[in-house]
């Protein structure tokens, strides 16, 4: 499948995209066509012939289908945060913004659940509920600039995910408009659900690739009233990962529980110009812990049955945020890593999981794989997940090692992955950038029942085409 | 697609399934097809030609690859407590059991998951990890007999659903056989997954029709250490339904939140002959509500909360269960409800669902529809989930208004449901008896979308045929 596959956005068919969403609403401008080319996927950027940003479910559905009868590729996009290349439109045609899907329909507080459209932006949509002491768990670092729409592209995670799951725990239905411009419901706006096959959960985690969701019912939990954060320090990384496992044996599920190298946190302060305590030179990894419930002196009991799992394992003294101002510090901290990695080198990232006690496990391979590679890594992430992200750093690599060795390091991450019971992606996609690793996961029959999934919904393959396969 | 769709077993192909299970797990026996051709769903009984019950993954594989081979139809069963006919073997050919498929492979305490063979009933896993500390909520009212797999084929839930999720939030991966006899793994052994399609939870309801399932990933929790029980009597069964999406908007989620008609009751009390309570006659149902956690003083404030708002809703006189016995005595009433009814009368089981707050609404419409029609209902389910069964009991209606007038009043019902946000199968699937309603819920293009994707795993539609489509 390559861009001969496609055709080109014509001016007849530009101006037919014009007539349904309006002049005002699509560009061919270069300037455009670079700035939705590109998302938060190392350097990338892939030019569409035409940019459209429809306003309405009907003009989602009447794209679809100019793009369907011409044979054009359609790339569908939220607010390009993504990190596996999913938004890219790498074969040309059309780029379908979904930016202009930006309402809050509405937040039922009787049934606990809140329709709205996929362009809301997570953070927004966070307060809006929590204004009515409800509450949206999944937070994603991005939060504050990824649609609600791409979440649902990759079931996008967080750190409250270790208890409260992804955004695939928060879909009740989600409103489709298919290749063909047909529109369907996925399902019912019911906790529970057993009525033939869930195309639901088929659609989460889809990137893009078997519909356009146009309108998402979630569902919504009361919220919780309090929680207490504390940051523990390691002489060894591996003792934190260990440590993270055995919070959990004593009944106890925090609601975060991150994980954080010593570079990672050097490179964060660094960038996000503020440190206002002491990051001592034998600490070579952090575990970052919340809790939260409805009763304080429950969580100060949790939080002591905490400290000690964390002495047991080694740690340093332990640091309880005390006002929202360290809190917001220290959440600040590891949101931050991420693009402080980036300003400062090169790199690739890896969004690797396994099972959580095996995370000791993976860090140790990864850290083996390096040295035998000569590629260095900053390792962080959702430990009570066993989602750990590994950037890998450019630095002084070559080009060639860089480009023709690397793929055999990340190949061996992977392997060791699978071998712990865990795979390629926990939170960010397959996308562009992971496509080539998927075989190690699946073998070729399993590869061609999804493609056949594909077809399926998808017959001319016009939707986001070159992705995950 | 009917019977003349398939071949029967001949000598030759039941040579060839003898010799993969052997032959002390394979019959013909008209007696064996008979208990065989019959689950929990109304007096349906339908004869396979063949009952195999193969051992292992590799056996299922090779039986499957037989019947591909044959084009011979091939319906699994679990443990036969299905309520909507899903195991029943309505084309012949072979009838799959899973029996032999009783292993608890491992429960991995450091991860927190287990490893289990689909044919291991629900009660006997649920009482293993809780030696362990751990909790495997998903418990039907047949938990005692129903199997893991055959939870697995319609997402079953159960009481602490509300609170916990159904079966399909505790599934992290499977051993699948395709009918070309392939094996998959859908998915990875972790909490978090973004891997290409979630095949995982497109196996999950999907009622035997696309896969055979052979292991299973089971996620754990930690086991609350205590629980609270109370039963609230109304006089107004609309009170109660009203009074149950009051209670979360307090921000408390109860570990179950059942509701009971008077006839429910009534029935169930008879039935299992075990009162050791006086049901006053004013009282028109009952909310049995269980709080749970790992402090009693935390769970008695919240009985408070859920105390006041039963309250403001009308309710009489509350009960709190303050022994085991007293604890299991209210279960088994609630449990015992089916069967029951079952015994009382012919009857059908709607397993009608809906947003938690239209309950009222829904059981209104229930009743109105029934007195149009002339059909009585007894109404009882987890309210918390606005999962309502309605059974429909025959008493003294003709056969003739049985057969054609009582499709009329549940297509209504249906009608109503999806109105309301709802549809028409929370846990008990589509099966053979709803599959005539799915068109209420779901468009033709839909369908087909669905068609399209059982195609795919199944070209020859040899799995399970004539359920759900």
């Amino acid at each position: 499948m390559d861009k001969h596959n496609y055709n080109k956005v014509t001016s007849i068919t530009f101006e037919q995209l014009q007539a349904i969403v309006g002049s005002d609403f699509i560009s061919a401008d270069h300037e455009q066509l670079e700035k939705y080319g590109q998302d938060e996927t190392e350097d990338f950027v892939f030019l569409a012939d035409v940019v459209v940003k429809p306003q309405t479910t009907a003009q989602v559905a009447a794209v679809a289908k100019v793009c369907s009868d011409n044979r054009i590729a359609l790339t569908t996009r939220g607010a390009g945060t993504g990190l596996s290349g999913g938004a890219l439109p790498i074969m040309g045609g059309v780029l379908l913004s979904m930016e202009k899907f930006n309402k809050i329909i509405a937040i039922d507080e009787r049934n606990l659940q809140a329709t709205v459209e996929p362009g809301v932006i997570n953070y927004i949509f966070q307060e809006e509920v929590k204004k009515l002491g409800l509450f949206y768990p999944p937070d994603p670092a991005s939060w504050g600039s990824c649609s609600l729409g791409g979440n649902i592209a990759h079931s996008s995670g967080g750190p409250k995910a270790v208890k409260y799951g992804t955004t695939r725990d928060y879909v009740l239905n989600l409103e489709v408009v298919l290749p063909s411009g047909e529109i369907i419901w996925t399902g019912a706006n019911t906790l529970k659900y057993s009525t033939a096959y869930n195309l639901t959960h088929l659609m989460v985690g889809s990137e893009g690739t078997l519909g356009i969701v146009t309108k998402i019912v979630f569902k919504l939990i009361p919220l919780p009233k309090t929680d207490l954060l504390m940051l523990v320090p390691f002489k060894s990384a591996e003792d934190a990962c260990k440590a993270v496992g055995d919070v959990f044996r004593q009944g106890i599920t925090p609601s975060a529980m991150e994980f954080m190298e010593r570079d990672a946190i050097d490179w964060s302060i660094k960038y996000s110009g503020e440190v206002n305590f002491v990051i001592r030179p034998e600490w070579q990894a952090l575990l970052l812990i919340e809790v939260d419930g409805n009763n304080a002196e429950v969580l100060m009991a949790d939080c002591e049955i905490i400290g000690n799992v964390m002495q047991q394992n080694n740690c340093d003294e332990i640091l309880f945020a005390d006002s929202a101002e360290q809190k917001n510090a220290l959440w600040k901290i590891r949101r931050k890593v991420g693009e402080a990695v980036k300003s400062n080198s090169v790199y690739k990232e890896e969004d690797t999981v396994v099972p959580r006690a095996e995370l000791p496990k993976l860090l140790k391979g990864v850290k083996e794989i390096g040295t035998r590679y000569g590629f260095k890594s900053v390792c962080y992430g959702h430990a009570g997940d066993g989602n750990l992200h590994v950037n890998i750093i450019k630095g002084e690599l070559s080009d060639e090692v860089w480009e023709n060795d690397l793929p055999k390091g990340i190949t061996e991450i992977f392997e060791l992955c699978k071998a712990l019971g865990g795979t390629i992606s926990g939170e960010h996609g397959i996308g562009l950038v992971q496509k080539n690793y998927l075989p190690i996961v699946f073998p070729p029959h399993q590869l061609e029942l999804m493609r056949g999934i594909k077809r399926v919904f998808d017959p001319q393959g016009i939707l986001n085409p070159g992705k995950i396969f």
